[in-house]
């Protein structure tokens, strides 16, 4: 690790040492493409969209209710409601400081909305800096009287995350302050001679590495660090979960695998890679590294999906990854990609953006609608139901709905959505003292100075993930200086072949991993990297019971899906057989057509018991066809369907 | 369907018409093998061990304080505790009418227990009929207030079943007096112009029947009619778990497959098919028969086990079949005997005693442990803990130890098996105006009178399920009467040859179905049937997902298991691959050993990501060993252990 000089102010995560030096919104532009596309939605739609759930269901409404001392009687949504506001902030900061890509005008409207907000959430603050909702209030529970549940420092995590962001973009302001106060507060009630607890549901550990790389203050540093340590001492009670749920069975330094309620695992960890990297902890980094490894090999679904559990939102079993029951929350999504930034920025290695990809494209994207006004809380990998669309002025129960749905009664997904989106520049790029390292491909303008005082802007021309080639323009570079350009070779070019061009139009082919290039770079150089994004069949690991027998499609880092839209009428998905002895082939419109047939209605004939001896089996009759699958991210945008990801095969 | 002449009175289910005649327990003894061993247990330990946890638990006082006034301070247990009592005491009834096989001993002592426990329940009943210890008494919440959960008429259900056991036993006696008094309340309470509701647990139906058939009176039949019409009406309110829970969701003649929670649905069906049958309503009977058809083909476990749900212990959807997730409780198992019981007297399809077999040797055998003394209460079919034994002297939870436990907070299991094996002589045999019909194998004696006053005696002698022989000898026959001996050849013999060898030596192939042979016997005349118990491998039908790509060994009646005991030390079964291509063969003590692998402890080792390009998958290193297999209902008697039935072929 090496310190980093000369950050930029505008970034979510601000390492003041590691590997790689993060890249911010001032030095990264999206100017295109895909994620352009996207973020626009999120600016336009999104985040209004956030809002007035917000003031319709009440939450917002709960902080004037503390205001005007009627909060015990008045107050709306769950104990973790006011979090949901401050995550709205964040992505309203956030997107303030990027652009909206729709004229100053929006942006007026959101520092509009963010002062109305924050005005709000201020009234509510105590003189001593605390702040919630839903405790300590007249005629309320007592302050972190339910440290399980509550969820009062988690709301503070997010609460300072804002206060960050809008620092971080439109310079220290009110937010900012109230978060400070709260930070401050966190400090004097929970130190070491404070009370000796955790949240149960971490997320205060990397605000406050945040704030302290913000303000430069040790004491939030020193506070994270110690709630890293606490975590796994069983502070907290032992509840229907066990206390893996809330990470606290075992210290985070002697874990060696993620497990327990997905999002705070991936949220904890997230912080122990703050703390570790702040204080040099190798031994802690190395311990959620190998935490990463394990459940990247073991308990990770095709698309980067996160938690098999239904019941208590959490990691399942290594190898224990059923499709249709696959949970893989929204939020458990925009956490693994912060735990791999976080990651990737400490070590370099570039499996963390191998990862981050795979869940921003497969995960995050699939999340919201094309219209971004509903959302997907969890993202299975198997639908048998068509379900029907949820009311668009219903709050949806969050995991049950088949369909996007406006607002969940627990609506963490929607807000954790914006604030990435809004965030999502800050991911693509990086630089050290040899030079920049690019680890997202999208249309995009680069521009930073390198050590000694370099400036370098680059200009990336993609239409990346639709097609595999990618092209970077330096339009400036230094004279006298060689540099090194390096770029992500994606993990799944695996067994596909990537080249390299480089400008003198050499062509080399670049294995998975990070290809380099080292030169003196001239404005007008064009660097090609040439991704192979045909698509490919897929294969699970024979350890996963639950999808033995099937494969899946995936082009480029997209994985795609059957989906009943594209069957004859009144045919579902389960009736699909691949036949991967055969390739599938580009389709119109970003499908893949795949080699298949369709199973008749009736199964075995003559049976009225579906288990016969192994000799006796009735074959079910199927007609040969072409199977049409689509990006799994834009599926359920045509009504009514039902779906699957892993696809049976015809020789099973 | 026929009337039933000359029923015997010692019978749990006694239909006044029907294809079939049942035989009672005056009529069949069970005299040794499989079946004797399990019901020497239930006699010698199980029921004592029913008697001593509730005495424990306090749901025995709880007729007690009811009595003396102090049930709102003292009350035990879930609000359907008083059920375990009964179920206890029509297990201890039936037990008296069948013999011990331990001598009379230990028959007096179980008289004395249901004189005691009878004068406890009397005690606790109200002027009026009403009996319940969770309400309407002084202090609790009303009569019927809450019939989706309440169990009031669920109790009495069990209560009446149990009086009915005491009648046919012992004869009338006080425990037939109570349940008498209690179903005039019901019709007086729920009749056409009472309380227009239906208990949330089906149950009372099919005892009311009983009770009808008893004691000959109309009303008890008419009120159970009027449930099942009420059923599917709406009248209990829209829970969490939906209509189809309480199977209020359609009327019982509409529904087209068994949903829903698993026990609720048989119990109900069974019910129905009671009702049908004594009303002549063949449309009735045959909406359960579709119903039937359809859970089995496409609900229905390898063994016979129902409900792959634990949320709601209720039925999945078509072919979601999960065998990590199967619950199969115990209690459907044995609802499940009963539903295809009544179905086959009314049918005389051989069908449903192939099921009736399946799930006897496969999920009611299972729950008991050796020594009758734990239970499970969940008969998964995938184990990949290994789990602890629970401790023997605490409650546990029911569905979550993952080794059989002494007793549970919601306890219906144990005292559901004691008293069906209390009853099992009584389902072994027919008859009907041809002649005398076997469906299940036991060592057996067996007397009648066929229709005309010919007596008939049989003895049956096999070593069932573990060898494939049974001979039937003919001890008694009328001298000038032929008549027609029907054997049940088991549908597990489906692509092997089961032989009929008659009394003159002549042997004949006979093919799943029923085997006749119709004659002037003699006594001392022998059939046998041979059946082929060689062990073969079972494919799952395709469209069980959850399965695909493994293979299971059924070796007669009975499904096996891969158990992690029977591994070198350290491995689990989740390593065990096997190879279909070769036959299972007879291992020792029972045990199949079957041609496969044990795969390596370590994956693909070039890879962190378990999903890689069907073309670049590395085969995990496996050793060629012979896999030892036993059966799945004497798993978990060697401590805890990882356990399989449905085994990954060495082909995906």
């Amino acid at each position: 690790m090496s310190e980093n000089r000369e950050l930029s102010t505008a970034l979510p995560v601000a390492p003041t040492r590691g590997r790689l030096r993060p890249l911010g919104l001032d030095e990264v532009r999206i100017t295109g493409g895909f994620w352009a596309r996207r973020r626009h939605v999120n600016a336009t739609a999104t985040l209004e969209h956030c809002r007035d759930w917000m003031e319709r269901t009440g939450w917002t409404g709960n902080f004037r209710a503390v205001a005007e001392g009627r909060i015990e009687r008045d107050r709306r949504g769950r104990e973790f409601a006011d979090s949901e506001i401050y995550k709205l902030l964040e992505a309203m900061a956030w997107q303030t400081g990027t652009g909206t890509g729709t004229g100053t005008g929006t942006e007026t409207l959101l520092d509009a909305d963010i002062a109305a907000l924050t005005e709000a959430v201020a009234s509510a603050q105590q003189p001593d800096g605390y702040l919630n909702t839903a405790f300590g209030n007249p005629g309320q529970q007592p302050r972190y009287s339910d440290l399980e549940w509550g969820h009062e420092l988690y709301c503070y995590g997010f609460l300072i995350q804002a206060g960050i962001a809008q620092a971080r973009t439109r310079g220290e302001g009110e937010l900012t302050k109230i978060a400070l106060r709260a930070a401050d507060h966190i400090c004097a009630t929970f130190g070491r001679n404070g009370i000796e607890g955790v949240c149960g549901h971490a997320e205060i550990e990397t605000a406050l590495v945040e704030l302290a790389r913000l303000t430069g203050e040790e004491r939030y540093l020193d506070q994270a660090a110690l709630f890293i340590e606490r975590r796994g001492q069983g502070t907290l009670a032992d509840g229907e979960f066990g206390r893996a749920y809330h990470q606290d069975d075992l210290p985070v330094r002697e874990a060696t695998v993620l497990r327990g309620h997905a999002v705070r695992a991936l949220y904890l960890a997230s912080g122990a890679v703050d703390v570790a990297v702040e204080t040099g902890d190798e031994e802690l980094l190395a311990a959620v590294e190998r935490q990463w490894e394990a459940a990247v090999a073991r308990r990770t679904y095709l698309t980067g999906g996160m938690g098999s559990h239904h019941r208590d939102e959490a990691f399942g079993d290594d190898f224990v990854l059923p499709p249709d029951r696959a949970y893989s929350e929204t939020c458990a999504g925009v956490a693994s990609v912060q735990l791999s930034w976080r990651l990737l920025l400490a070590t370099g290695d570039p499996r963390y953006a191998d990862l981050a990809e795979r869940t921003l494209f497969n995960v995050v994207a699939t999340s919201p609608a094309e219209d971004g006004r509903s959302f997907f809380y969890a993202n299975t990998l198997h639908r048998r139901h068509r379900g029907a669309v949820p009311a668009a002025d219903e709050v949806s129960p969050r995991a049950e709905s088949s369909l996007r749905a406006p607002w969940f009664a627990v609506s963490c997904c929607p807000t954790n959505v914006a604030r990435t989106l809004a965030q999502l520049p800050a991911y693509l790029a990086t630089a050290d003292d040899h030079g920049i390292q690019l680890h997202q491909y999208a249309d995009a303008e680069i521009s930073t100075t390198l050590t000694g005082g370099h400036g370098v802007a680059l200009a990336v021309r993609t239409d990346y993930p639709s097609g595999g080639d990618v092209s970077i323009r330096v339009d400036r570079s230094p004279q006298d200086h060689p540099w090194t350009l390096s770029l992500r070779v994606p993990a799944w070019t695996r067994g596909a072949t990537a080249y390299l061009v480089d400008p003198d139009g050499t062509c080399r082919t670049v294995p998975p991993g990070t290809a380099d290039i080292t030169r003196l770079f001239r404005p007008g150089d064009e660097i090609r990297l040439e991704l192979p994004v045909k698509p490919r069949w897929i294969a699970p690991d024979p350890r996963i019971d639950a999808v033995r027998g099937t494969a899946a499609v995936q082009r480029g880092p997209l994985v795609y899906c059957a989906e009943s839209v594209d069957l004859p009428a009144g045919r579902d998905v389960d009736a699909v057989r691949v036949d991967p002895s055969a390739e599938p082939e580009d389709g119109p419109e970003g499908s893949v057509v795949a080699p298949g047939e369709l199973a008749g209605q009736d199964g075995p004939g003559d049976s009225v018991w579906p288990y016969l001896p192994l000799d006796r089996t009735t074959v079910i009759a199927a007609e040969r066809t072409e199977i049409v699958l689509v990006p799994y991210n834009s599926w359920a945008n045509r009504g009514p369907s039902t779906m699957r990801v892993w696809l049976p095969t015809t020789e099973t």
